[in-house]
């Protein structure tokens, strides 16, 4: 795995992630644990309401594209950790037999005004079902920048 | 409950929730499926990293928020069904241990122009552990209008 540091990233470049497939049973568990309303928990109970049938809460959504993420080529030094959220849609629901995947662009690469060892990378997120988004992220992380060694 | 109408919100209501605690095996447990990075998963290997300790994934905080928020006094005719997120940060992590609560802020209440049967409520959400937030949330959320019998 190649570790990417500040100066590794620049405004344009994309990256990808495999497929994850979230089938009902994850869909209910998620929705008793974190959002336990009828539509994220029973097929049946969910068909009278706005999303006419099961769907996912947007939170499990969120955290699936988080797992993708982690998963995918995108691979900043320290791990991938976000300071704020600028933006998130959900343009669909996600439906039980969904397989997601992400792909993430670069939008703004800036070094810390207050750490020289750091910066940060503004990137929109799409989650991707059968190439239709079903979550945008518009989020900033926190990357290393390469120390340099004192001469 | 009272299931509450586009009608009954206004702005600068307030509304509560009751605590949940979050501890050390909700945090790895929700890590190891949604956000598998080391300082989520094992207080040792976090001691070294940008959290100098354990802390739950942002996206458990959020969920956290969700599940609070059901269970909170604001309960909207229809379900918690958000359209958006406008801002979502983190000025602190979540601990082993914390006891978190929410209070939501009513920011705007609008008609749709497009449903007649239903508007929005923009809400600001915080997340507090101690009387210290670790999550504030801005987003938009779809409410029922009262529909008006004919005569």
């Amino acid at each position: 795995m190649t570790e990417r540091y500040l100066e590794d990233f620049t405004v344009g470049q994309t990256f990808r992630s495999g497929r994850l497939r979230v089938d009902a049973e994850q869909i209910t568990t998620f929705a008793a644990a974190f959002d336990p309303q009828p539509f994220h928990l029973d097929e049946a109970a969910a068909r009278d309401t706005i999303f006419r049938g099961l769907a996912a809460s947007g939170w499990h959504t969120a955290a699936v594209t988080m797992r993708l993420l982690v998963e995918s080529d995108l691979t900043p030094a320290g791990g991938i950790v976000g300071t704020g959220v600028e933006a998130c849609r959900w343009p669909r629901p996600v439906r039980p037999g969904d397989e997601l995947r992400v792909e993430s662009e670069v939008l703004e690469v800036r070094p810390s005004q207050s750490r020289p060892d750091q910066g940060l990378i503004k990137v929109r997120t799409t989650l991707n079902q059968h190439g239709e988004a079903v979550l945008v992220l518009i989020d900033n992380l926190v990357v290393r920048r390469r120390v340099k060694q004192v001469q």
